[in-house]
């Protein structure tokens, strides 16, 4: 069995951004990407602007940034609120590839959500193959 | 490493459904069960009707379907909500195989969720073998 | 391809608590680290109390344990609010291992969530190797 990694790296212009990394995992049997960050998430969905200014909105309801003052973990940081947000969306991703291909449904997008963001990050790219 | 891939077909009756499709999985050492659509859910839970209530009852709160006119996402179609339920539930599972058989807890068994049905959609399953 | 299992058990003496199970799993190409137990949770996120018991109020606020009537999986049980929890925190992870060591970010911990315990309790183990 061979395996092979790679790192996608990002640095967001701000807080909270959502990248579409679809077209850099085309490879094997079955890939893992996940990001390496607590507050970052890897997921599969619509590339689409509305749906992601309404995840935007829906993260911050069920798990608001401000105020600070609201999480213990803030008395270090000011980043709880970004765990807690990568907790709804998921680290990783697990895709079957099927004839060099990601195997997906029509509308399937990889995205690299970032929630605590303006600084250098990377997402982990691990590729399973015969 | 052989690989091996499925299609799981589903048309519901209604907009929102789980389906237990434990059964059609059982066979190698990994195996990846995903939705191929992004309003729908393949997860892992009890099969007990009265949880799968509370689960469609927990999930409206969270994400509620009307008013559409909430949702940006809804000027092209009526189904953010599902996008964001399906997110709360996620997208695949990742199973162990242990002599042909699902390494599962007692009360473990594989749904498939569906958030904008009735329509004709699917599901992968992927198995890693040796 | 070789493939080992190992189970992982628990007994807490809390109903809810949190166990850092990080360096139980140093080995391989790919791990998958899972939950056997419907209203348990194995999630990767930060070592840090603060975090911990934003989680638990988090968690708390958005699937609560009382009043156990509101949920109707509670005529057989008292813990429909320990299944949506696992829910939210995720039931597996899979990680990547490169030269022999869990390939992960800085802050990276794996965590078993117990949501309803004082009572004996597994995590799957399986480790999928060259």
């Amino acid at each position: 069995m061979k395996s092979y990694r790679k790192e996608l790296w990002f640095h967001t212009n701000t807080r909270r951004e959502l990248i579409n990394i679809t077209s850099t995992v085309q490879n094997c049997v079955l890939v893992l990407v996940n990001a390496m960050h607590i507050t970052a998430s890897v997921f599969i969905n619509d590339d689409e602007s509305g749906l992601h200014s309404d995840i935007e909105k829906w993260l911050e309801h069920l798990a608001p940034e401000k105020p600070y003052s609201q999480y213990k973990h803030n008395s270090y940081e000011d980043n709880a609120d970004a765990h807690l947000k990568r907790t709804i969306m998921g680290r990783e991703v697990v895709v079957a590839l099927t004839d060099g291909k990601l195997d997906f449904g029509t509308w399937e997008q990889i995205f690299y959500g970032e929630f605590d963001g303006k600084r250098k990050k990377r997402v982990l790219v691990k590729i399973i193959g015969e």
